[in-house]
């Protein structure tokens, strides 16, 4: 979108198909007594064979040094310039629930907290009381009527829940409640600039309406509320690459994502093999299949090296399933790395291949971080993946006589 | 250009020489079944031997993806982001055959076709025609008269003119009349916006009057016209980099598009032999010469892996003489890949070196993509490689105190 503004004028629609696999968390980094990274100690058969006929290299997600979240990792692996397009707190959290947001919601994130005599903050999280405990609770709230706008409540799990305020002219220009330490009332809803203000008072009025709700409670008597956003403008995925395009992920927040840019996204089971299945029995509907595949991330954010190497091996048979589907092009990508040194998110470069009938004779000896950073296609913004990806499928004509 | 806004404050001028060598499609790809690319089969001795003394590097034309035209290729090469200084199809083509082109004049890429009783196209190219029977019909073509503007028709090679339209107030924001496919009649040319009207007039009164001149005939007795385009206002190349340059290429496109950008455009004979002979008779001329070598990307075009691998040992025996001149820095580089596995341009990254007495100790093992990737250079946009040789030249003083 940013990369090359020219983009809408080359792409050609073709019956070429593309497979972008995202590994969430796929890059790691070398443990210091093993001197391995994940991917290196690995036995990943299949991905290694693949990387040896394929365009190898590394992305960066975002810059060096900047650790991405998951949108914007998965943003750039699109093609979107992660930092004009930004994806609120509020509304990531929403989307990652399956609620359905139009333009000019506001979405915060909301959690319940407890409050003293004073109405003074003595747990945040409201001793993370579980779903079973806040389903009942945000029920409540959701009844709450405020003046200017409609609010709706969605629980998410545990002590967390989605505040949903739909109305016209609201802004997300608005301070978050919680003080971030405890000892002192939770803060009020402020404007920060004139355009804001009513949204600023609806949320101090539904703030209002849950200490009346939740008032007369030991714990979970009062609610805090952060990351108010609305949704970005962004172009649509589609539209922009010519494409007609798919995303099969079982995690909510990869639908809502993907949903977001415009991709239809096809129900799928809860595992990957669902995934797979469900990328097998649609691939003729579509030219652009996006596909996610979570236990790396997970594993990774765990800070368990072991754990993180099964995932990756866990990952390994189904390529030659999909490799079976035939498609032009096989692009195994990670929207960030999760080295479980860090037990978390990191800046890390992550491993990238792209296989199509060009890259037979091209490749390196497996796919891991260190042999990545020596592949054809060296070092590249996560941005320049489509661009890429849509090269070797033919989707792109030349640019310029 | 764009690179770097402070370059005209850093320029010097200076006894320094530079000759770059553009090597046209230059980079290839490696053929599945050889395990190498065209380059690496390739016999060089002498490139080999300047690439272990020089620094070397890969350069991406334009993006990772984004396959170039020789325009688009060219002006990278010379510092200009090709993305702003964009040449129309007209203009490329008109440059092409050495036409002279004014600001405001607009030039279309023309052919003859053939179409039947009813208007109808039987054949988008009028058989191929030959310059024995096109070059007749094009001098008939320029007598017509329209009014609003004069008409030129100057003949490129066999069905292929250039129409060119000079007069006041002109704009390229016109439509193409080639309908891509027979059995339909030509279509009109249309303004694109308010101030294309009189050109879409002029045009159509052009085609209107050539169907007068040729439509008795059997075959060729219709004209499609493509690519309306204007000359982009582009910096000054001489200007901008405090330069005396000189271009020397037997083929005519590269004549246009080095004129265009203000190279002085030194006659030469049709091979690469009287290019090298050309560029040793004016060494003390200029500053800068840019020379032009293109049998490797003409036989990349036409598939044939061997006959480029015998185009790139062709140009080998050359880069003795040119060192024999001992130029400060001898530069060798390519507009963009043409993989004979393509069969075309493509978007893959361009080996680079450039040679000076600071590069002596530096060096890879040989003149190809694998090799340079490893190079000091590393991967940068072709956009500065210009800034490179200059400092190799001594031509570029310290930026900031």
């Amino acid at each position: 979108m940013i990369d090359f503004p020219h983009i809408n004028d080359i792409c050609q629609t073709t019956p070429s198909r593309v497979v972008m696999l995202v590994v969430d968390g796929l890059g790691g980094a070398v443990h210091p007594e093993r001197g391995r990274s994940e991917l290196e100690v690995a036995r990943t058969p299949n991905l290694d064979r693949l990387a040896s006929r394929s365009a190898c290299g590394l992305t960066t997600p975002v810059l060096p040094g900047i650790t991405p979240g998951s949108g914007p990792g998965h943003l750039s692996l699109f093609g979107y310039d992660p930092v004009k397009y930004l994806i609120g707190r509020g509304v990531l959290e929403a989307l990652g629930i399956d609620v359905e947001m139009k333009e000019g919601d506001v979405a915060a994130r909301g959690n319940f907290c407890t409050v003293d005599g004073e109405g003074k903050l003595t747990d945040r999280r409201a001793g993370r009381i579980a779903s079973q405990e806040s389903i009942p609770l945000c029920n409540m709230l959701d009844q709450i009527e405020v003046s200017g706008a409609e609010v709706r409540i969605f629980p998410v799990r545990d002590y967390r829940f989605v505040a949903l305020f739909r109305g016209q002219g609201l802004s997300d220009r608005v301070t978050e409640t919680d003080p971030q330490v405890v000892g002192v009332a939770p803060r009020r809803v402020e404007a920060l600039d004139s355009r804001a203000e009513r949204t600023a008072a609806v949320a101090n009025a539904f703030v209002d309406g849950a200490w009346e709700v939740l008032g007369g409670r030991e714990r979970a008597n009062m609610v805090l509320l952060r990351g108010f956003s609305q949704m970005p403008q962004i172009p649509n995925f589609g539209k922009t690459y010519r494409l007609n395009p798919a995303a099969i992920a079982s995690y909510p927040m990869y639908r809502g994502l993907t949903r977001l840019v415009g991709m239809r996204v096809i129900p799928t089971g809860p595992t990957f093999k669902d995934e797979v299945e469900t990328l097998s029995s649609h691939f003729q509907e579509h030219d652009f299949f996006y596909i996610h595949y979570k236990p790396a991330d997970a594993a990774g954010e765990d800070g368990d090296f072991d754990a993180k190497v099964r995932a990756l091996e866990g990952l390994d048979p189904f390529i030659p399933s999909i490799l079976d589907l035939k498609p032009d092009v096989l692009v195994v990508a990670g929207d960030h790395a999760t080295p479980s040194i860090m037990a978390a998110h990191s800046w890390h470069p992550v491993p990238l291949l792209i296989h199509s009938r060009l890259t037979l004779g091209e490749g390196v000896e497996a796919f891991h971080e260190r042999a990545c950073a020596s592949g054809s296609i060296g070092r590249i913004p996560a941005t320049q993946v489509m661009l890429l990806t849509l090269a070797h499928a033919g989707k792109l004509a030349k640019f310029g006589p």
